[in-house]
């Protein structure tokens, strides 16, 4: 018997959907949610795929995410726009969102969304690609659990503080880049930690503020920004903007939030829009795209070179027509989710272990 | 006698504008351009000091930059704003443009403003600092010419890409972060050359493509982003940002334009500002900022470590009450500007031994 099950996309989505539903999530955010994940899988972003469904679980059964919360829409200036997620998971409040701070964007050239009191536990590119395939650049930024100290600390502060950024392409998909602040993922540390693999050096210092490469010691300490106090800054920066900017919380109130731990932080996320063609006198949009590709070729001509997106793009145009791969331990486990039955997964390291085959540790 | 001469930043000021005035630039450009040196005396950047000054002299004596161009402003969109330089210095237009910007962000919640067509040799935290100092929260972006290779390549494409941020505070300067998407500064590798030192891992590659901590071989090959992928995503970022999002020259065009190298690069800048109050639903400025620095305070209650604008601003305290320290080797070669005599010099290796002391190789 196979160790993993082939689905195809409308499948992975359906599934989702079904299980969302089971669980206590209302139909608009169920569908948002299996679009976010379906997403992933088509990918093979497999951390943000069905991998993903019992955080959102989690969050909603230990009642800190709403499974029916509309979203709210207040224009709060010319260009700026807020979407209040009143505590639901983030797709459906970007769903909303998007197609707004679009239109404004195309209006006045450049505008931001604030998005409030979302839970976010999905990654940043959709968002900055759906834009970018609206003919926008998008940035987008989002704080999260206290993870990473600030440079020459060495307590955790910071959120592993994402920001992505899309730029749209002439007969390309979007060039996308959706990447931490920290020097790593938390999950990449767990998966070292039940590996017994030491880290690199540069990722974590331990308790005793030392640098550390033992996986335990870092987990119980605090994890580096990326790059030194370059990377540092941008943390500090991505934390400003998703927090204090728009009114929501810095990380560490987030992580004092999240009084179930459930991993599933509540916050705040900044998109910043922006139509090309507006910053253009001479409103040229096919020459500026050109522009464009001009960098992107001048890249690739330069052997070992490869786009941000570049893999992710690939996987698609195999999974969009192959399929996706679950293992079967993650696609019996949720299964017993869309009966109405619930596996609390503890963190990112168990449910790799369900990624990795393993079946899940205990069911409540 | 002594190796220095202790200036007043009204005389920096008054020497720069002097000498600038004497070496062709008009009234207005030597003021701007007086202005951005003076502050950096001031804040002990002293590679954005009167060691510059040759730098602009350069550009203005090929026939590279206008000493008179007049900034003309074009409205792109409702929150969109552009400067053509016509080819003068940034200094004047950023002034120019700064107080546009201002108002517009403060009308529309967050404006761009895209400069064109200037030659940029100074540093980006003057703007964004101006544009904080009147509550705003701001962006610069600037590419230049080639010399950093992008991720997994080994030639030089990408300037070294400097991005500004600056988050105003309460009862305190702004927070400022100015930072390049290089490793390190090209000035830190033609130091480490004269000086005979090898360079720190991770800087640079040569020729041959291969990893170098030779500096002649650095300078023979490409930089390398700072922070491995991630700061090579943020460098390609700056550079679709500064290029061909505002219709202006990417690195390497800059670069093959620059053709009597003087090391000041035409090209384009991005600023973005955001007025924070208008990402509020409550409209609560005063609670935002604290909300601000209450997450510098949790920076600086850890051991360790400061804010990014710290150092500039304890100078700042220092130098505007006992003026600043400028080489007499320096000083000399400046008041020879003043009278009309130029002394070309090739690169900031040179401008270097200016600062320390040594004199200028050859006056033309």
């Amino acid at each position: 018997m196979s160790d993993s099950i082939r689905m195809k996309l409308d499948e992975v989505h359906e599934l989702a959907t079904t299980l969302l539903l089971a669980q206590g999530f209302n139909q608009a955010h169920a569908n948002a949610i299996a679009n976010t994940v379906t997403a992933a899988e088509r990918d093979e972003c497999r951390h943000h795929g069905l991998f993903r469904i019992p955080f959102y679980v989690n969050a909603l059964r230990a009642g800190q995410a709403s499974g029916d919360a509309e979203p709210t829409v207040d224009d709060l200036a010319p260009a700026v726009i807020r979407v209040d997620a009143h505590y639901g998971f983030s797709p459906l409040a970007l769903e909303v969102g998007d197609e707004l701070l679009a239109k404004r964007a195309q209006e006045t050239g450049i505008a931001a969304l604030a998005v409030n009191n979302a839970l976010n536990v999905a990654a940043l590119w959709p968002e900055v690609e759906r834009l970018a395939n609206r003919g926008l650049v998008a940035f987008a930024f989002v704080a999260a659990a206290p993870y990473v100290a600030p440079h020459g600390g060495t307590k955790p502060l910071y959120g592993t503080n994402p920001m992505a950024f899309a730029w749209p392409r002439l007969n390309h998909p979007p060039m996308v880049f959706d990447q931490a602040s920290s020097a790593s993922a938390r999950g990449e540390i767990q998966v070292r930690l039940r590996d017994g693999k030491p880290l690199p050096e540069g990722w974590a210092v331990g308790p005793d503020g030392k640098p550390t490469t033992d996986p335990k010691a870092a987990l119980a300490g605090a994890q580096l920004p990326f790059g030194g106090v370059k990377g540092a800054s941008i943390a500090m920066m991505v934390e400003l903007l998703a927090g204090p900017l728009i009114g929501d919380l810095l990380s560490y109130e987030a992580g004092e939030k999240d009084a179930a731990n459930t991993g599933a932080p509540c916050g705040g996320e900044l998109i910043i829009a922006i139509d090309p063609v507006r910053c253009l006198k001479n409103g040229n949009r096919k020459a500026q795209l050109e522009h464009g590709e001009q960098l992107f070729s001048k890249i690739l001509e330069q052997e070992g070179t490869r786009l941000p997106s570049q893999r992710r793009y690939e996987a698609r145009g195999r999974t969009v027509v192959e399929g996706v791969t679950v293992p079967k331990s993650l696609y019996d486990t949720l299964k017993l989710f869309s009966t109405g039955t619930y596996v609390r997964q503890e963190n990112a390291y168990e449910g790799d272990d369900l990624l990795r085959g393993k079946p899940a540790k205990a069911a409540v």
